[in-house]
């Protein structure tokens, strides 16, 4: 079922950062007031472009610029959601690829239903969010305190598959091991570091990276799973210079700078989840 | 008047400091475009959980689920009030506890009336800024240029045991010693740094702390203390660390994560101001 | 038709340096939500005041307060910009400098549009952008993806004069070379460094200290010279202390607020720019 041999994952990943670094596409963001100077940061670290544009007036213009298009309500109100739904649009017509990050879905009804409505009307490529956001998006009994997962769902993998399905996209749940899966493939991504739970904005620049690959790699499922091995690394190398969050924070933007294709391809640890895959085409 | 003995204050800062730890509670922030990455930085290094939401659709929902309320128009709007007073008119349903930072007051009229209107059509557990500030709001005559107090009022406890009167609310005024009262009591504290003066949104962070100890003690007048303390001695420790305010910003939430609730104990300056007390019963 | 002899221009520089640590004059920003934290901070280093206020009920009185005023649309709405149009008309009556800073003109029509409105309808004391931005203002081809100037015009010498004179403003086009001219007049800029192109916001902060410098010198050529001699020179001495792009934004907000007028009239390098000034009046 996987396209490729588990070994190869590293390999593919440095390659698409390759790519990355030399086509620097556009990351047209349309995202909450809290992560944007972060998230604009990261994507010019990770060599892509960003732009933050909201404007209803300017969105689909934007749009025909960029690689990917970032939809991210963390700080939602009807009319920014409008925008999105504007820029999706476009994005879905271009063949630019959506990535959705339901901030604190499941926290009230708007950011819940405002979700919904962007995965029902967009073909939204892949959608990254935490077990208890997803999990709430899937109708799974969670709990999502503010836009924190006090409790997501028993079977991450199950929800991700049966949310991949329902919406025809690939679903990225990020814990522990991420779960990545596009209703048949299912990936799990083990990068990362607890000092990353300690900032704000680390899901929004997680969700960035995938956007970014999005940008110059078709196979989305793929494409999550470098973004996530590369921010997670990132981490992984930044702990080492921590002193507190804002230290960390200040030493994984510098080494998302400095994380070589070379190096991405000998960290990623990216695997293939047989026995669910299996277990559901039994 | 004093519930407390002068000596212990440092102790149940302490011990209020662990029970955010513990608790986590959820502080809702409706503020600021220039802060909000920081004071949600802030909030989550302390130990409670930030979440920022300003549609006029969910902040009823959201307060349903907070520890305490920040109002913080520091680039307000009309439509942004009204969300305030809204979210605010639950907060108060609930006895969610509202911290409210009049970030500009006495700069324009937009910003005094913004902010009279709240201290009227809402119950305010308390009321944070500085010394301009307040006293623009008390009819004082003092110089707001912006947002920084260029000239005060006086008579800095006159104006906060006043205001506390005339509002039912505490009133805490920032400067070299914050003065904390609710009309009767009054608390100084001493602790801070004179780099908390060189970067931006010192003020909205504290405003944020006073709100993670309002979650977890319902003497609003000791929980603005301990958080005005907690948050000063941040900044002393940092201090030692800043080759600049960059390297101090990094520093002070770096300090703010690692503070312990001993050292907090240890190190909190807080005191009864007699003799401002006594004069007003004489 | 230089006003000071070349050499003079670092001790002019410093001087004015010290005018702003001296006399703090508020800078008024109407500025977009990615770099607002980053503004402000580098407008309160330098040694002015920031305050940020965008609601059209306010922006005038904000406006008497202030020694400048920065119009910079990079996250616009109409709204925004009718709000930046009451505010510049306001501080054109009061003979407050206004800096505009056209982020990402030449992207989408509307940035194209709104920067075109703004630069008819007020006038302008300094247009700070890039090659890209200042060349589709101006009609020149040129690409601009999102924010970046990915191709300028070939002459940016003539078109920085070609604007000045249509606007009856300074315009400043920053790159490796900065280039400033009031139409008559030509300056250089040779301060910076490679690390201030891999962080957001940079552009905005140099806008921030035209404006700042703007302030307390009427000529604003000079001022803006001195401001990006400023900026850039702070970015000359971060570069040291940069591990990454992160640790160099640290260090440049750290050294911005370090730097003495000593060390910048010592270390600008600003020139006059003979040969073309000269062939304009062959």
């Amino acid at each position: 079922m996987m396209d490729y041999d588990s070994s190869e994952f590293g390999r593919h990943a440095g390659q698409a950062l390759e790519r990355i670094r030399q086509a620097h596409p556009l990351v047209h963001h349309i995202t909450n007031f809290v992560v944007m100077n972060d998230t604009a940061n990261a994507t010019l670290h990770v060599g892509a472009l960003p732009v933050m544009a909201h404007a209803i007036e300017e969105v689909a213009e934007m749009v025909d610029l960029a690689g990917a298009l970032v939809l991210n309500p963390g700080t939602l109100t009807p009319e920014w959601v409008r925008s999105m739904l504007a820029a999706g649009q476009r994005a879905n017509e271009r063949g630019v690829p959506v990535v959705l990050d339901p901030v604190g879905a499941g926290a009230t009804r708007l950011r819940t239903n405002s979700n919904l409505q962007l995965l029902s009307e967009l073909h939204i490529a892949v959608l990254r969010g935490n077990a208890g956001e997803v999990g709430a998006l899937a109708g799974v009994r969670t709990e999502v305190r503010g836009v924190e997962s006090v409790r997501g769902p028993d079977d991450v993998v199950g929800v991700a598959r049966a949310m991949a399905r329902r919406h025809r996209a690939v679903i990225a749940i990020t814990g522990q091991r991420d779960i990545i899966s596009d209703g048949d493939r299912v990936l799990g991504v083990d990068n990362g570091h607890a000092w990353l739970t300690t900032i704000t904005g680390t899901g929004c620049m997680s969700t960035t990276m995938v956007a970014a690959f999005c940008a110059v790699e078709q196979d989305y499922l793929f494409a999550a799973a470098y973004g996530l091995a590369c921010f997670g690394l990132a981490g992984e190398l930044a702990a080492r210079e921590a002193r507190g969050p804002a230290s960390f924070k200040v030493a994984l933007l510098d080494q998302l700078y400095n994380l070589t294709p070379q190096e991405l391809a000998a960290g990623a640890r990216i695997m293939a989840i047989g026995p669910a895959a299996e277990s559901d085409h039994a």
